[in-house]
């Protein structure tokens, strides 16, 4: 038998991503293309079509996540599952979630081509809105997989022009009549997902490949500030409740009031909304959005339950109301799983680093009902969400290489 | 002869302004109205419509400006001008600048009953843009026409979603193929614009009628603030150029700067727009809208230099751009103007109260070229560009009096 990682074949690696990006590719040579839109539905037809030769079965379920199968030696067995998302963030690149896809594709490929079927199906997945710029939280579609939210809660989220989550999902099942609808959450093997990572770590140390210790946790909330609209050239200052001031108050002090000598604490307002948004009219009300993020998940807790209390104070005279949205912990991936992936990489002679992950991902929910993992390749500068993203083709398949023999390898030969 | 202002008819007036608000109406009881809308389209042609029996010509001008004619004894003496606007700020209300127009209107109304055809000819105009929520700056259409802008640098200005100001006239101009377009630019032998308070001045001291001694200074900027997309999860804090952060720096910073213990200064940041806009990117980009209004001209020239360099201060380590919209340095109405309203108002028993507008006025701009003055109404607790905005028919027609008798003064028995 000769192992699948000497079948994964670096252009082709290559080539599915630069396939892939043209849904959804902007001016700038990076992706706009956001959970259940146009776009995905556009990228994932073409996942199916791209794998027609490797008689995979598609699937989906309720929460529009999207699945292909090779089946194994025991058609009953729970599959092993890899995967990540093809979503991206408004102005995103071509390897962020993509990546984690086409790897568990090329995969599938080398075993195919190396004459292995495994005794478990194995399955690649691309989850439903992992990004969460369109529709917040992000990470629905493995959250609702893996049970750890209500799918029934996400159906009323909407978008910035007020389309829901519901009618976006109904609109892709619609799109894809001839892939089953399989039940949510079906029982899982082990999932591993690879990734780029999103940081500058692998290539500072010159490292192709990384063994992804943990998550670092998360949480996330919408801070609401409603003021009075008002005439701008006639409304004195002392009488007014201006909701924009509020906001940028509000974080300016949260802001001071998390300054972390170690910067190792991570704050970020992405995403803030005005009403009315003119130039002369006081604004009635401003959202914005918070995303925190600590490794030490003490911290995270006590400093994410501050957020309340501080912007309620920081907002006067406006009223501030903060509503969390997601809350994750920091975790660490089982040592089986690591110490599979890093003699997997040994045995072809790939040497890895391990590193936590900054960033969330779906592995974080996969996590919570079966052994799960990450792979990481490197990405230049670190630089992701950006639609100068990039990575080199001898990584990509590097790291594909790695998740073939350990796909292999949790599959049972 | 009787007097026009014995035939303005309060419940006529106020009948006129319902009608109006129909285009546009919101939920709320207000008005979004915006310019060269749909809403506005359909507005002028209720004017038309409405004045048909009057014998009024239309006419319009490049600049998207529309006036309803009533001819004089003397066809080629220059008209004397009354109105105001018919856009509205995005949740405005049903009497901010309609009044004008509608007051205007009524005046005429009051003058054929009366059976007079003055000397020169009498215009109603409603001046395109003067709210300049939608494209900014405000005024362009009485700025245009004026001579205190070029038309041609206001073609390019975009809305929010990118359609210009050129290509709303054009289709503007399109909706009223039958009406003639005018040079723009027609000499004008006096303007009297009449309009709610937007203060509360009026309402406290108990007068229906004010009488405008001058227009506060404004000073409007356009502030970017440049930085670098990153992901929220992954980039150290010192190593972002977050444009959102930095922009809100910039706002707490000006308004701390420019705290005013008199509370005269008016500064407001009342619009904003981040790019991406995504709760876990990091800001690439951050443009907001500055609103600065003093009546001291010297301290109003002085703050609003100082802009620039504060905001480049205040925003590091972004790139910061200021550029300034629109200035217009306080004025004061000349006393001729001011003595015959007063006078014209006193003949009928109305008392009148002097004050200054804090808020800007298409009069501004008229105030360059020809005798310009303004007549205020109260409205309710001085609000306005808010849907709540609120005036009685009683105030409305005690104004419109004034106005016609005004007009019939300046036009020459």
């Amino acid at each position: 038998m000769t192992r699948p990682s000497t079948h994964v074949d670096a252009a082709r690696l290559w080539q599915s991503h630069l396939s892939l990006a043209r849904h959804g590719a902007t001016a700038a040579g990076g992706v706009n293309r956001q959970a259940l839109s146009d776009e995905e539905i556009a990228a994932r037809r073409e996942l199916i079509a791209a794998t027609r030769d490797l008689g995979l079965a598609a699937f989906t379920d309720a929460a529009g996540n999207f699945f292909l199968r090779m089946d194994g030696r025991e058609a009953d067995a729970p599959p092993v599952l890899t995967g990540s998302h093809i979503d991206s963030q408004p102005t995103g690149g071509r390897f962020d979630g993509a990546y984690g896809v086409l790897a568990g594709i090329e995969a599938i490929r080398a075993l195919r081509a190396s004459g292995i079927t495994p005794r478990r199906p194995i399955e690649v997945v691309a989850w439903m809105n992992e990004e969460g710029s369109r529709f917040a939280p992000g990470m629905m579609g493995s959250a609702a997989f893996a049970g750890a939210a209500e799918l029934s809660a996400f159906l009323t989220v909407t978008d910035a022009s007020g389309v829901s989550v519901g009618d976006e999902l109904a609109r892709m099942q619609k799109a894809f009549r001839d892939v089953p609808l399989r039940p949510l959450g079906q029982p899982v093997a082990a999932y591993v997902e690879a990734h780029i990572e999103q940081g500058p770590l692998l290539e500072q140390e010159g490292f192709s490949v990384g063994v992804v210790t943990g998550i670092q946790g998360k949480r996330t909330f919408r801070v609401t500030v409603s003021g009075e609209e008002a005439h701008a050239g006639t409304t004195p200052l002392r009488g007014r409740r201006d909701a924009l001031l509020a906001a940028t108050a509000i974080i300016q002090g949260l802001s001071r009031a998390f300054t972390d000598p170690d910067d190792i604490l991570k704050f970020t307002v992405g995403r803030i909304e005005v009403q009315p948004n003119a130039p002369s009219v006081v604004a009635a009300r401003a959202v914005f959005s918070i995303d925190l993020r600590h490794p030490d998940s003490a911290r995270l807790r006590s400093l994410g339950d501050d957020i309340a209390g501080l912007s309620i104070d920081y907002g006067r005279p406006c009223e501030v109301t903060v509503r969390e949205l997601s809350c994750a912990m920091s975790l660490e991936f089982p040592q089986p799983i690591r110490d599979l992936i890093r003699g997997r990489a040994t045995d072809i002679g790939i040497r890895t680093l391990d590193l936590p992950s900054a960033a969330g991902h779906d592995a974080r929910f996969l996590h919570g009902v079966c052994p799960s993992g990450m792979i990481f390749v490197p990405c230049k500068g670190g630089i992701s969400h950006n639609e100068a993203e990039s990575a080199t083709a001898s990584d990509l398949a590097d790291g594909a290489r790695v998740l073939a023999d350990v796909l292999l390898d949790l599959a049972g030969n």
